[in-house]
């Protein structure tokens, strides 16, 4: 049994963030920080701290101070954007602040060997008991608590949805590019969280958060080290019993390992026992960000199948082949079609669609032809998944296709993906349907490989082996 | 020592054309070959052909016909898109008026079981040496020489610009589907064509024709059966001597090949048999659609390395570690950095960088950065390809990062691909990068891979084993 060591409350759900290293020039750090939580329309109390302004001016039409300790207001967290070398004295003013927690956004610490400095803001946040994130991170975005530390201006990187899907990464470059195609996918977040050094609060200290954390259905997290090997098999035990965790590891090649003690000074240790750890205790495992995406987008939406039997409907030949090649490759298999099933298919489809599975709809399937396929194969109880391929090249296939995917999508009870391949028109159809909740890939293998993880962590949790 | 069987000249560069099968009804294949064909300014004469309408009368402003045997002059190429049983007529008629190549798109061949009535237009074909490509295909594009017999319209599917890679595909699915995707990434076509049955004219017949063809820089196959493999594994032996063939092929599971033989009713035959021969004659692999896109970005526009020592330049440290990983996964290496090139680099980066592969810019880099590190990498002995990670979510990195990227593209006579992940921002600098030749990646894996398929076939030409 584990008890939490820090109330991460007050840093994912702030009533006050104090903003240290806040500034009126729009190229500093702090200054971006603050002009985000006014654009996100943060509703509590938000204060910009600089020690090097006048008493009673204003940054950013906020009132600002000098340093912490004359707030004298309960401060929740403080988002700490100073340089290095001036981070001990800052925190040092949090702790007789009475600070609850900080997010240390500046880099130069163990990560360019100042690993004295780093032990220095450690044994200041102990000392005080504040819950301190970081340094050398990009820190917490949350869209529904409205919190967001990232420095990174939105133009450049777009901000995800309300969703369900929380994301810990170890690199601040990882973690911005994936929030960046969350975005981009239409699929929502829960909570960002980049933890850069991990020098007190670290990734096990997060995972058992999220564990708990109503929000969240899905973690995801990139790391490069684990600090606490024991404590977080603890939380590994019991926390893909609840929810699924999707894990990318940096550094799993020995030169790999290298380069992640170079840039977050971890110890990527042996990724032999990683890999056992993960697989022992239900880890979804991404050997790539792609897969990264694939498996959160479909983990997100879609409920676990009951057994590995998929149905492909089609209105490409050549994609479906290779989509029933995909299907075997990650150990699902095609489902045979019940007597009923083919029976009904045969009344209503044409004389050229051959009734089978893969069901080839044919160049010309129109919005009908999908919807009468889908509405007789989701009955059939020896389905447990479906592949729905919509070319939208192709003549019969327009917006009418799309919006028959999603109704059914939201009205079957077995996990449902697209694959449609293509440029605008195809990609404008795309985002509707995931903007929608269907989760929509680009290639058999990304659809096949995805349902087939849906159904490796029903067997986990059902302890099939 | 083989002959082409075929001239299929006049079938990619035709003076005449014929469409039989034209029509004034816009939902009509027919309509929208012909329409392709004007739209495209296609400067050859065009006839269209029609035996339902009246003498003299004209589609879409072209004076029609009623049959081919009608029109009187040479004929180079006939279009054919009349239902399956009125092909046998057409194409005898075809025979009289000696045209010399034909396109039969109708599908309801020995696809749905119909092979007596395939058999027939195939004696017709040779009664009348007429090199028929079909049926039950897309035909054939070709950006230079305007022939586009595709009927799928262009807002639905884009057509690429004229480049190099030439498609050859035996599903229209797939091949609609990849040509899309080629216009998407801003490479070029040098030809497309779409064969289906293959039941005249076949993969080795085009193969043959491609290796000769002095647009073509890079071939690319999605093949689901091979007709003739003894004559195949003949024209297998020259082609990868003078130009890369990537190929996926669909059908390489069980019940995959039982897929293809429903869909183009080809004889997959024996996986294990078809690897063999692949990798005997130094074909690339492409396992997925994915993979086709990746290498075959990467074949037409960079020269073949001599080893396979890579440097890493990035702006993000995690992703400078999942590609360090993926470099030694996809069998390649980080290069050492020569001593000269360590000193060099030392005297111009700012000290938080450490001088090492992957070299880390930091968040801050900009454009000065980055050039800076590739006029110096890219001098050393000890490097054989690079990749340049760009996250243009941070700070430094905008387009003019992008335009010193494909300046260096330009200059450096080095494989070099870029890894830029990311939504809107990052989707318009990549797009900005690949339409100048610098093929760009979403993922590390992808970018290694290709790297990776560069490295080998340089290894399979100069026969290092």
């Amino acid at each position: 049994m584990i008890f939490m060591r820090f109330d991460l409350n007050p840093m994912m759900n702030p009533k006050s963030v104090a903003v240290i290293g806040a500034s009126r020039d729009p190229s500093k750090v702090g200054h971006v920080i603050l002009q985000n939580y006014i654009d996100a329309g943060f509703d509590g109390a938000l204060y910009p701290v600089n020690k090097n302004i006048s008493k009673g001016e204003k940054i950013i039409g906020q009132t600002a101070y000098r340093s912490v300790t004359e707030i004298k207001k309960p401060i929740d967290l403080a988002v700490i954007a100073v340089p290095a070398p001036a981070v001990p004295e800052v925190l040092e003013e949090c702790g007789k602040a009475k600070v609850k927690t900080a997010v240390v956004i500046s880099g130069g610490f163990a990560e360019v060997g100042n690993v004295e400095l780093q032990n220095k803001i450690v044994e200041i946040a102990k000392k005080y008991n504040i819950a301190m994130l970081g340094p050398n991170c990009l820190g917490i975005m949350d869209p529904a608590s409205k919190v967001d530390t990232l420095f990174l201006p939105t133009y450049k990187l777009s901000r995800p949805k309300i969703g369900d899907v929380s994301f810990v990464s170890q690199s601040g470059a990882v973690g911005s590019t994936i929030l960046d195609l969350i975005a981009k996918e239409g699929f929502g977040l829960a909570k960002f969280i980049s933890y850069g050094n991990a020098a007190y609060i670290d990734e096990t200290d997060l995972l058992e958060y999220l564990m708990h954390d109503k929000q969240t259905k899905v973690i995801v997290m990139y790391i490069e080290g684990i600090k606490r090997g024991k404590e977080f098999i603890e939380v590994a035990k019991k926390v893909s019993k609840v929810k699924p965790v999707i894990v990318i590891k940096g550094g799993i090649t020995e030169e790999g390992a290298q380069a992640a003690h170079s840039h977050t000074a971890s110890l990527a240790g042996n990724s032999e026992a990683y890999e056992a750890v993960f697989k022992q205790f239900g880890f979804i495992r991404a050997k790539d960000l792609d897969d990264l995406l694939y498996f959160a987008k479909v983990f997100s939406s879609e409920d676990l199948p009951k057994g590995n039997r998929v149905a492909v409907i089609t209105n490409g030949g050549g994609t479906g082949v290779l989509t029933t090649d995909a299907i075997y490759i990650n150990g699902l298999k095609l489902a045979d079609f019940s007597e009923e099933t083919k029976k009904e298919l045969r009344k209503v489809m044409p004389s050229i669609v051959n009734i089978r599975n893969p069901l080839d709809l044919a160049g010309d399937a129109d919005e009908k032809r999908y919807s009468d396929a889908l509405s007789i194969i989701s009955k059939d109880e020896n389905v447990d998944m479906i592949i729905v391929i919509v070319l939208f090249q192709t003549p019969g296939a327009d917006s009418s296709v799309a919006e028959k995917l999603i109704y059914f999508k939201k009205n079957i009870d077995k996990p449902m993906v697209a694959i449609s391949t293509g440029a605008d028109y195809t990609q404008t159809h795309k985002l509707m349907m995931e903007s929608s909740g269907l989760p929509v890939y680009d290639s058999p293998n990304a659809a096949a490989s995805s349902l087939a993880e849906l159904y490796k962590y029903w067997k986990y949790k059902n302890k099939i082996v």
